[in-house]
């Protein structure tokens, strides 16, 4: 079989994992792989290479993807012209290509277009890649578990600094729809206070927990998603992050968070906007084998010829669903979820009123 | 309620997490705790301290155990009575105290002697702790993770060495029984060898890998779990690991396979012993939530009065088992598990003939 | 004697190695060593507690001070008086204390207040503390190699996401006055483009760049100290950086640059500000090694009786210098330090037009 | 000019930084730049390759060397011919590939071939290449920043097992001649007593320091050299070490100082060695930043002419020193040297008696 690669949307640690995995699979087996350059956008532009070997030695630890990614590109509305649908160009380049299946690998957007390049007759396997952790019918996701450290090493940073100076220190993580990163970085960081966007907060009952801890002798340490919102008053970041181009704004919903604090309590309040050093970097060894895991389990789709199919974790176990299942459904962190109980257990606030 | 914590075994990174968990999970609820010393040490020796918010503020992060542990502290087998029972003792002692409940954090050893503490009438629960991941019925367990992540990391150095200097490096992790570690560790980090104490392995395919290498002008990272052993003639090692009082021995089977390797490869070989570093220092983020899980949970099986039963991961589910389901039992790698073919199908060698 | 120890300005890693090394080697000559809470705070507020082994077992490699610290406490022009001196008060509390001596770490503001108390009589040793690296006649401080490290570790992160996406990204550093860390962090990093308060940069040169590295294919990493400044047009910024109430501020120069980029290259610009994260955290091996060698230097200072000292890094020696030398001023980047030439001569751009 | 690059011995982080720096350097003037290939293998065995940009594009903060290394390849004497003299050999090739000068990066070893080389005529500048800090006339080496931290995480890591059992542990480092890894690794980590091959050591005293911290409650932790040496009766050990092939032994000065201390000390005594991981691995950003530093210098001298010389580190400036004076010394951590001081000042037994 001659089977392409690709790498859609936003980069995350894990995806040169994949890659490697996908590819070793397949040329154990004596099949032929082509890696496509910057997701549906090498389609297009007709930019593809060879994957042997060689080419994925030593890239089981690289941060990024070595086939490079774009955010944007879409065969159906493609932004190079106008909006047009070049998928035909697409599906012709395929063929010139030989190609018998195309693995992609990213998040809700790229199930969607992969869904649709499947209908046309490439057949298609997918990969699920998400930070955030918030796609559909997959219990966990490589590179969440580098997000999470990279929001945890930076919670006990600011920690010391809280402590030192008996601070509030609020720390803004990624996660605009779903709070997976924050909730399980705030839970590893020690926060005091975690606010996601599936829970609205109250700004009473967070200057309520800073001024406990003031009277107590100590600090306290916030760690809020980029998506949370307080309830009732706050549309305007809600706004505000709507309109925004870019997910890392100017003065996000932490530094409003910080603006209605600081009158509130006695301690000087400041914030840290994560950014994208969560999404850049060496994978977790556990997003390492769980990114291995992965392409292993594409790989073997495609030679099952199970194709419309995403992998998926479940449980513990390597499984997969329908590709259509998956596209335009996001995975928040359901209100009965464990990790809630464990954090108000552990005497976090969660920002209810 | 009055709740005694104790901690059990060899150290392992969680453990002050689960204590954390545990205490500020009762305290909320009213509950008095109180931490024993050194394990079952603490119990026969009378040796307790309070635990309130000061005791276990900012120990999240932090490796060992603030209560302290002992490898060998057995009430019913006490070695400092001459293998006496002094559990009648330790009764008396749990009597004074006004103990309801003891929640015991250990592994195998600690989990029998918490069950038959239960027969004699306290109420326990049971945490697991094992670093090599290796308590029945629990799919993961804290430190684990953490272990894992030392072995992916000292194999990332490693590997800078052998593909500099063409060599052959052996990296020899924890794993005595269950091969856990060292296969997560080395898919972790690349290992194009994995040999673990469920699959006996062949020197000679091990050797015609290194050769198979050498040829293709590469190196090769081999990652076997003290355990493990060769297939047939390798009995002097196993007998000399079975002997050995301490896990980390002098000249271990990475040692003896470094042995047998050299005089069969052109390039040179050179081994590791990873020791005890492997199960010290702070918890990765994902061990210090899932601890903090298990602390929580811990403290909900107390509340609800089910005793006699040990938190336990299932799939991504935090439930529990009967302890006296797990005393005596081993979780090895099971043949059919996917990390073997995982690991087959991106071209690692298991070591078979 | 009894000498007190007191941590002012903000936190920094190494100041507890410090503190420890400073305890330790006065309590082996049989001193009393008594630490001084937040700073100058403490000795207003009257808040100090005895320092033994047990207190600074186990803070080596704590991040912060356990003292705490105040970034205003000043007993000259102490705010919490309207400005009013309240030094005599001071001076009243050192006596009832019975002090012989005290080390005070910290930067310029503290130095400033430092020599001033020891012209009221209690003799004084200091300790220089910035995490900018910009205290004068002091070649490298502790807390300073952390902080570089944060900075190329986060520069190792973004280089993943620039490459897999072919972005232009920009990481704003600390550093108002003094380039150093923005200088080594970037050299570390791998950084394209180094702008420093420094050198005034020229956005034309540094769009150049990014063009000139789309054109090679490749991404742009730029690494920006806070105070940098476009030469000319900038002044707006410049005098916004000014105007700040803190140096971690929303739309920092950073930001600012990303505006004027974007229209000249085809590439996404996208900025990170690394904020706090930079000073917090385990400090390095090597500052801690020389944090704890200002330690021992400071208390031999004392023993010596060579009050009015600052210790003082130059060359590898630890020496020491008067402190009035050090109050009021800057060690910036010279015009013809090495690492200009060095960064120069692997291409890296410092923005001259 | 036409200029190669080698580099020799061991591998050390910081390699790939010095060959991407003298590359870039040498480019930008429009030099051409030569990859040596394993050391003086390479012009042994007549295998070389261009350096260009994208030949040393990301290599900063890869750890071991892209060119490859050979510990023990001498033209002077070569393995491969007998120990024969093919340096004729090594002109010949140099002539054919047309080279102007030949930068060498190495130990002692490889700074004598060198010189050697350069009295044949093929000029050559030396970087000096020791992880163990070693090199005469040459204050601070990368890599040695590295393996300290290397040492320092693993003694973070140990001491947590040591806390929570009670015990004594060893740590062996690097350091047949020189102490320095273990001094400033020991001093890093928080050890409480540390053995250095420069001074030999009573077990009697090391006994007495375990026994005190026992009664004070304590654990202890030991980091030695793996050349550290008992006063009088250690010959055996060091006969040992002499005889032996690999400075990674089985059973090192560790493990003997166990056996010796445990019949001694009331708890247990564990030894870790930590072997090859001290030398792998990226380098850390000071390391980056010192080898990218000594690169620029290297390349400085060959564009200057003076040849015969080796980069240095005196104090905080780069210079420079005839390579003839290197060659056959060691520096070894001085008697008068300030860390003895500063460990002795904070309460770290080096085991005098």
């Amino acid at each position: 079989m001659h089977v392409a690669i690709l790498t859609g949307g936003g980069d995350c640690p894990g995806l040169n994992a994949v890659i490697r995995a996908v590819t070793l699979a397949l040329l154990q087996q004596g099949d032929r792989v082509t890696g496509i350059e910057r997701g549906f956008l090498g389609l297009i532009e007709r930019r593809a290479r060879p994957l042997d070997h060689a080419a994925v030695a030593g890239i089981l630890a690289e941060g990024g993807t070595i086939l490079g990614t774009h955010n944007k590109a879409d065969p159906f509305h493609y932004f190079g012209a106008a909006g047009a649908d070049v998928s035909a160009q697409v599906m012709a380049y395929a063929g010139e290509l030989g190609l018998d299946a195309l693995v992609a690998i990213g998040g809700d957007g790229t199930m969607s277009i992969a869904h649709r390049i499947g209908q046309l007759g490439l057949p298609v396997v997918g990969v699920p890649k998400t930070i955030d952790n918030d796609i559909a019918h997959n219990d966990r996701s490589f590179g969440f578990d580098s997000a999470v450290a990279v929001v945890a090493e930076a919670l006990d940073r600011l920690a010391t600094t809280a402590r030192s100076h008996g601070r509030v220190m609020i720390a803004e993580t990624m996660g605009r729809y779903a709070g997976w990163i924050a909730l399980e970085g705030g839970l590893a960081g020690g926060a005091d206070v975690i606010l996601l966007p599936e829970q609205p907060f109250s700004v009473d009952a967070v200057a309520a927990r800073c001024r406990a801890n003031e009277q107590g002798g100590g600090c306290t340490l916030i760690c809020i998603a980029e998506g949370a919102a307080a309830a009732g008053g706050s549309l305007t970041v809600q706004q505000t992050i709507a309109d925004s181009p870019d997910p890392i704004r100017l003065g996000g919903v932490g530094h409003w968070l910080q603006q209605q604090l600081q009158p509130r309590v006695a301690s000087e309040v400041r914030t840290t906007l994560l950014g994208h050093v969560q999404r850049g970097g060496t994978p977790t060894p556990f997003d390492r084998v769980l990114a291995t895991r992965f392409g292993v389990a594409a790989a073997q789709l495609v030679k099952e010829g199970r194709f419309g199919r995403m992998v998926a974790l479940q449980g513990s176990e390597c499984t997969s669903v329908p590709i259509a299942d998956v596209a335009g459904r996001n995975r928040l962190v359901p209100p009965d979820h464990e990790l809630w109980r464990v954090a108000r257990a552990v005497g976090v606030s969660m920002g209810e009123a």
